[in-house]
């Protein structure tokens, strides 16, 4: 069978799937989910013997420790991804909610009921626990889910799925609601990414190179994000004490993650008391900054800061540093440079925090906290498929709620149009 | 100035003026809209004066009767325009909604904003009235919008829109807020829809053909709908007088567009008492009807339906017949053969209601009232921008809240990851 056919037959048991698993009640989901977990403790041999496959091969190739690192299944990993399923079976099942409902002159009550969207393909590079994680996530959310991992991984990925799918099938969910593409051909990719037919949304997650492939090549809604340059704003009227510990848990608490902050804009009323004093903080951590010449005026050991650093995901312990004169330029700067994802302003005046709040159109936006809390289980979603910057759809972290869409329902009595 | 140049100056100005808009109160907005409505009557003969070189044109080229009419502006179609726009300027401004807000354990304060989504292309065929509809909700909305209309409407559209900006200017909104291409090259199209950077979703309005090429072509999310083959469910229990009326309603009270009926469907337990009593309806208003085996046993003068008619969308005074033997056939059958758009379940039966309200994913689900209500004057919404059927974003009729997406805001005092 040519890989297109093979695409094919794929995304069409996934769309079939789709139309039994939205009518599973929530107990079926819950059971499924919950078998998952425990199947995935059970068969730890069996999918760290497949994991030692993708291992082997990945060394033969070079790969570094990092990515071996990630790719690496231990016991610790099995146990986090099955509490990460448990966890999804306890939160609220999303599909069939109505979350509005209003009558209409002619006496219409018309609401809007929570659907799932379908087929979700999911798009990944290395780290299997997404596998477990994206199939726990669109199961609980009524949609079928087609899954696209890294060839470094796919013993992995099949071992993780196969405990999955055997789960579904003795719970009643038919088992190809959760499918891990078996070849590791980058065609299927592109075939994959031409059947809207049958797949209605694709989510992308991995690095800007391969979020940049899908969304060129696809037919089918893309939502993503390519990167999370985010921004803090430490305005003039700003405690300086609460910014000096959020500008440093922003950078350092996990610096390769894309809401860790990149690029740190400073009022200059205030940035001669300000940053040598932060500048002393990342100096102890061992953070490299680049500033603009105000910057370096006041840090002279502070880098020169080239232009591409204004829109660098640097992903490492190193900051771009710039003094802006007012709140204008700060939100001007965030508009031409930022990406979108996330922004904080430091301050202690009211209207500023309104006006940055309102002004900055960025996925999510804070006042007086760490840039690190957007993320959906911080911010009480219970989980997260991923991060859009897409304005489309979802708008930020994506939780449960994010994969359903809603269509409307109407009650009448007879009701026809004049 | 090459076409793709043009285009990117066209695209970076919306995008310009998207951030102006975005923050423009509504006072600002309902003036402008006001203003606009007011310039379409006192720039009738003007307008009217573009429209007739269009009319010539088209003329010319041999342009069928419907089509002419579609393209005529009129006093009254102005005054409609003006109306229309008025109405908009009446709707409550969806900008700077906070929808939710919750508390988190830490203390965090999690809410979604409502914002504009952007810079919103519009790509539509004939109507020239499009053109201010569109303008109008995406102003309201605080989106820039780049208008692409037909080239049979080229005068006339840019007619229109020298009124809608100039009323902009008046009132402090940038002008390229409302922008129109005016080369009717395809090229544009083409060139338009490579422009994500700037453009941050698509519409397109006209008949499938269009709706193809703009989806195949986009790198910006397409909202859409395809066609709309609708259907209606003679329940075994429904009332016949109710289910007379509706389908009667459904078909013929404006055959020519995409929430008419176009398939029904009748419950075997019924169908010799109620198709007789319909078709007969049916034959007084000249509806030609194409049945099944089943439909033509009992309606002899029915002719005989083909495979493609069960997903014919058409547009006509032209009814699908089909008997059913259940609720599960019906069901199946408008998975496999509908369109998501609209589907009515005519009954008595309270858990038969039900059953189909959760189990049809269609972006419109109706119990006992006609499938013309999928609209979104009649459901409430205000106005519309169109119909999806794109399960992405917005399911069903698009009002102002569908021209929006929600960033997440957040107030801290001082929190960090831990």
């Amino acid at each position: 069978m040519s890989i297109k056919s093979e695409m094919v037959e794929t995304a069409k048991a996934a769309r079939e799937a789709s139309l039994k698993l939205a009518n599973c009640n929530t107990a079926v989901k819950n059971n499924a989910l919950l078998k998952m977990a425990d199947g995935l403790l059970k068969n730890a041999d069996t999918i760290k013997a497949a994991n030692a496959k993708d291992l082997k091969t990945a060394e033969g190739k070079g790969l570094s420790k990092a990515m071996l690192d990630r790719l690496t299944i231990t016991d610790k990993v099995l146990k986090t991804m099955a509490d990460g399923i448990k966890e999804v079976a306890n939160l609220p099942d999303p599909v069939g909610e109505i979350t509005r409902m209003w009558k209409r002159p002619n006496g219409l009550l018309v609401g809007r009921m929570r659907i799932p969207l379908g087929v979700i393909g999911i798009i990944y590079e290395a780290r299997p626990n997404v596998t477990a994680d994206a199939a726990a996530l669109c199961l609980k959310s009524g949609n079928a889910v087609i899954l696209r991992g890294g060839s470094e991984a796919i013993n992995s990925n099949l071992a993780i799925a196969k405990v999955l799918q055997d789960a579904c099938k003795k719970e009643g969910v038919p088992d190809t609601a959760i499918q891990v593409i078996p070849t590791t051909e980058r065609e299927a990719v592109l075939e994959m990414l031409k059947l809207e037919e049958y797949i209605d949304l694709i989510i992308p997650r991995g690095g800007e190179g391969l979020i940049r492939f899908v969304a060129e090549n696809s037919r089918i809604p893309v939502i993503k994000h390519y990167k999370g340059v985010c921004h803090i704003f430490v305005d003039e009227s700003a405690d300086l004490d609460m910014a000096g510990k959020i500008c440093l848990n922003a950078k350092v608490q996990r610096p390769g993650v894309c809401n860790a902050m990149e690029s740190l804009l400073v009022h200059k009323n205030i940035a001669k008391e300000f940053l040598p004093r932060m500048g002393k903080k990342y100096q102890d951590v061992n953070v490299e900054l680049r500033g603009c010449d105000e910057t370096r005026k006041i840090l002279p050991y502070a880098k020169p800061a080239a232009e591409e650093d204004w829109s660098a995901e640097y992903l490492d312990l190193i900051l771009a540093v710039k003094v802006v004169k007012d709140m204008d330029e700060a939100i001007a700067h965030i508009a031409k440079y930022g990406s979108l994802h996330t922004e904080s302003i430091i301050t202690k005046d009211y209207s500023n925090s309104q006006r940055f709040l309102r002004e900055v159109n960025s996925s999510t936006v804070l006042v007086n906290a760490s840039t690190r809390f957007s993320d959906g289980f911080q911010l009480g979603l219970g989980a997260e498929i991923g991060i859009s910057t897409t304005k489309i759809h979802a708008f930020g972290p994506m939780g449960l709620e994010e994969l359903t869409t809603q269509k409307f329902i109407i009650y009448g009595d007879g009701q026809v149009r004049e």
